[in-house]
């Protein structure tokens, strides 16, 4: 097991590499800690939890909401939890989500760690602080940035992965390589999910490369006021197409990866969109989606990231290489009915 | 208007003192500002109101949970609040409570400032940025721990104060002047309400000495690991009244002090419990009351100072001198039904 710790901010998150649950007993104490897990993780791997107390919770991201957080809390109170306990997340991005967010209002705030049981949750939800819950259409309205004390990764989690969760990891993966990794890029390009799925050692190389790529920005920038919100790319139409029509998030962000890099040929004359929709398409991910633009506009108009009348959306310059640029919405708006409608 | 800045380990807070609601226009954009306040300031005050986007929520202690805070949450969204909105908590303790947890949590955090119109808010819920609400009996049991980007003191909300109101700010000042500042004790003891209501220059004094007192401790230990455990005098045994037989604040800690002074007596050799119940009395505060020390310790045993089998007590020394034990839960048991049945 490799063990790296980033310091950001106010805190310090600790990184276990393939590493398995039994590891846990050298780094937290079994008698105050509680495993918070989903329905679908718990039947699967029921053994793994035998040793733990663990609060299940119903699988699926329409419950990434405030009431399966009130409930979590009753059972945290039911359980006797005090300011000493810690709380482990043993999940995908909703349960790494939620765990985050509970963990940082209970009693304001115990210490919390993950174990990510999916490419995604490994590469991306469950690293930066970034923890919240949905309210209605809106994702991640409510929450706040604190970082895990750690992060374990079992990759013998990845075994009973379904197809459509290595193609949500690779959409992030995608999205790292690119915002700020060419090398990587190509290297993707020369590779494929099932290649990946038989060669352990370079999946186990490629996790890493993007745990660190990802923690790297959030080191610079917790708060997001600078170079993070690069991370967003793909993620403001994809955030909207996501919850309007129950789409998985790793195919939401690759249509709104498409549609950012058909918007920054615009922009910022980037050349190489055809490049990223058929590496997107290489990994199972869709790149068009018909979408009504009118009902998408009135979710993206609250999202976070708009400020008064204009957005920060994040374009590519070139592959590897993202830029912030603010667009007013009306703009934005002409912009992606035009794309959505010749395509 | 006196301004005074306090820088906090993240973040600062600026204080104006003696100021009016028509100051804030050089401090926020009213555009980008929405109030929050209760029925009661609300009806009270509505001429104050007039220019400014307000949100009203009911009035009381009751209310200060998370179902209020899911409907301001959901009214955010309909005003199409966003990262650039301030949110300003206009009241006591309940409103800037609620207020600092939703801008805490809206958007992963929004600025946030306060305009506490009792006297305790004033001198204590206002300051040190624990924001917060109560899960069933348990008070302040969710919530984090975020500064205010200000705090403006509007005395004429004073004029319409109810003598309740002014006993639970002296419960919150004569807690003060026991754990840190035997002068202000002192000069109490020399006072009484009446005479603080008529001299309007003492008054705002005594205020500007209590939020420098309890701003001092927090910014020492912001994240109360030390020192600022001190301000929790009272509050133990008084938070598990408070919620459980709907006494207010100020009276239920009042209770909390006198059983924490005759503990003192035991533990540290303190000799001036008489002296602390004395004041109490004088300014209108219950000292003794009786209770099921069954019910009352079922709710002290989850309150958040708990760790294992013990609990850290705050007990004084000596008037202006208070001191944390680590008293075994049981033992605790033991003395406060002493207490209580020898009273």
């Amino acid at each position: 097991m490799r063990h790296i710790r980033y310091t950001f901010s106010h805190s310090s998150t600790d990184y276990y590499f393939a590493g398995g649950i039994s590891n846990l007993k050298d780094i937290v104490d079994l008698q105050k800690t509680i495993f918070i897990t989903d329905e679908n993780i718990f039947n699967c791997y029921q053994k793994k939890f035998s040793n733990w107390d663990t609060l299940v919770i119903p699988s699926g991201e329409q419950y990434k909401v405030q009431a399966t957080a009130d409930r979590m809390i009753a059972q945290l109170l039911e359980k006797k939890a005090d300011r000493k306990t810690t709380l482990i997340g043993i999940g995908g991005g909703v349960i790494t989500d939620i765990t985050g967010y509970v963990a940082s209002i209970f009693m304001r705030g115990i210490r919390f760690g993950f174990i990510p049981t999916t490419l995604l949750a490994m590469v991306d939800a469950s690293i930066g602080g970034k923890n919240g819950i949905d309210v209605g259409v809106f994702k991640n309205m409510v929450g706040i940035i604190r970082q895990p004390s750690f992060i374990l990764h079992d990759l013998t989690f990845l075994n009973t992965l379904p197809v459509l969760e290595w193609q949500n990891g690779f959409a992030e993966i995608i999205k790292h390589a690119s915002i700020k990794d060419a090398v990587l890029f190509k290297q993707l390009e020369e590779s494929s999910i099932k290649k990946y799925q038989v060669r352990k050692k370079s999946l186990g190389e490629l996790i890493e490369r993007n745990v660190m790529l990802k923690s790297k920005l959030v080191k610079l920038d917790e708060f997001e006021t600078g170079d993070r919100k690069l991370l967003n790319f793909g993620h403001t139409l994809g955030h909207a197409l996501e919850n309007l029509y129950k789409l998985s998030h790793g195919h939401a962000v690759s249509i709104g990866m498409s549609v950012a890099g058909l918007i920054s040929e615009q922009r910022t004359g980037f050349k190489d969109s055809g490049r990223l929709i058929a590496l997107l398409d290489k990994y199972g991910l869709p790149t068009a989606f018909e979408f009504d633009s009118k009902k998408v506009f009135e979710i993206l108009k609250m999202d976070k990231k708009k400020a008064g009348n204009s957005m920060q959306y994040v374009l590519l310059n070139k592959i590897g290489k993202a830029v912030i640029k603010e667009i007013p919405i009306d703009n934005l708006e002409k912009w992606i009915e035009s794309i959505a409608s010749a395509r």
